[in-house]
């Protein structure tokens, strides 16, 4: 990668901010430390939570390539900041889920912890200013947020993503309960985006089943840093050892 | 039909009443006056809407039937009740929607009124408990609510319904905005159930876009009676010409 500076900031989310570089396929992602909640109405500063989930994406966005999943992910620039492929980011989020816990349970009536029969995917519209509703794919047919054909490549990518992780982490005794994908356009292609931390994602200690995850923020259950570092430690361990 | 009678009553719902008959193919129903709105929590009785919404669910029962679309109903018996097939229930409600309005203009930001680039098809798990709740293809499978070649069916089913009955309605100069069915097993096999009304279906007047379904009552703007009439009058006015 030829030398790149970080230009201007083209966008300041809740987690991240993004900034051009020289070359328009590549963007600059630095994470925050802010962590939010609730659709933003909870909020707090968390001391090196941006370091964290920068290090633990990083891990994750280079185990799937390995395993054939391409993703934005370019390289690390330092503990905060990593170089990423431009994409413009497909409104739909989407959820991928083992076991049942947080919405799942409320929308379903059944108790945090069931195992799934099957993975369950689920989609969501990007739209802070609408609680990030849910949706499904007649929506974003009908609303053009997507095409058939892309949701096609986004589903089949989501279900390998999960499985492969499924796996890994359960080498680490960890549970992956659920997590969220983002996915975007760069070139044409579908391109999986944004960040695997756990700010995004449900791990449950496989054994204690304890709680590695934002839900310690989110059930004011303290912890959070350890928990994040407890989750990179793990990873660090298998993938450098 | 041979002769049958009104044995026990095996469920009340909001709307109607379902009791065995001696043939356990067959269950006779009972249309209610009750209109209630929003999971129950509004609730009057509305003279002769059970009267109106029997006879025009069998309108629309044996429309669809002679295009080609069968369902649960048997026969009328008389202005309140019809004989249906006996079924079991799937407990997925499925919305089919032309046009943004209700809880849809709300989820996506949408002014009611706007008509959809293609026909959105909707889940909801029946369960007043949870609120019925909207769901996937996916929560379908894992929670085995109805097998994906029971849904490939109902797919299939809805969107015809929806091609015939907007088809039709247009001839009436009526808008078929949107509309829930529901969907049984009888002897294995995936039929049509419930009830096509103007409690189940949102209806505009083509020229004025007077609403005449249930949205009057959820609305509080009067003369439900009058519009439903007006839905029965221009159906028996085509199919009895
Ligand atoms: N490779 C990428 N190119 C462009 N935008 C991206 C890329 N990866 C992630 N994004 C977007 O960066 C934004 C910042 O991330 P974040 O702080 O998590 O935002 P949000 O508050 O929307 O969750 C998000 O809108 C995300 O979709
Ligand atoms: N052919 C049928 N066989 C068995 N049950 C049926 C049939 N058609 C409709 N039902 C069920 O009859 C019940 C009564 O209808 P309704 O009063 O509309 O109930 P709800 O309050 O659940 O909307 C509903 O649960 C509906 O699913
Ligand atoms: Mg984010
Ligand atoms: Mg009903």
């Amino acid at each position: 990668m030829p030398e790149l500076n970080k230009l201007e900031q083209i966008y300041e989310g809740k987690a991240k901010k993004v900034f051009r570089t020289e070359n328009p396929d590549i963007y600059w992602i630095e994470y925050k430390d802010s962590a939010t909640a609730f659709n933003g109405e909870k909020k707090a500063e968390i001391e090196n939570k941006g370091v964290l989930n920068n290090r633990i994406s990083a891990l994750f966005f280079q185990y799937l390539a390995k395993q054939g999943v391409p993703s934005h992910f370019v390289e690390l620039i330092n503990d905060r900041e990593m170089l990423v492929k431009s994409l413009q980011i497909i409104p739909v989020e989407v959820v991928a889920r083992n076991i049942v816990a947080g919405s799942l349970a409320k929308r379903v009536g059944q108790p945090e912890g069931t195992p799934l029969a099957k993975p369950v995917l689920e989609f969501y519209y990007k739209d802070d200013a609408l609680g990030d509703p849910m949706i499904n794919e007649y929506h974003i047919a009908a609303m053009e947020w997507a095409t058939p054909e892309q949701m096609d490549v986004i589903k089949a990518i989501a279900l390998k993503v999960n499985e492969i992780l499924k796996e890994f982490l359960a080498g680490l005794n960890i549970d992956l309960v659920d997590f969220k994908l983002e996915f975007g356009l760069h070139n044409g292609e579908v391109l999986l985006g944004d960040e695997i931390s756990p700010d995004t994602c449900r791990f449950w200690d496989s054994r204690t089943r304890e709680k590695l995850d934002k839900d310690r923020f989110r059930r004011d259950m303290g912890g959070l840093e350890e928990a994040y570092r407890e989750i990179l430690n793990r990873l660090e361990g298998k993938l450098k050892g």
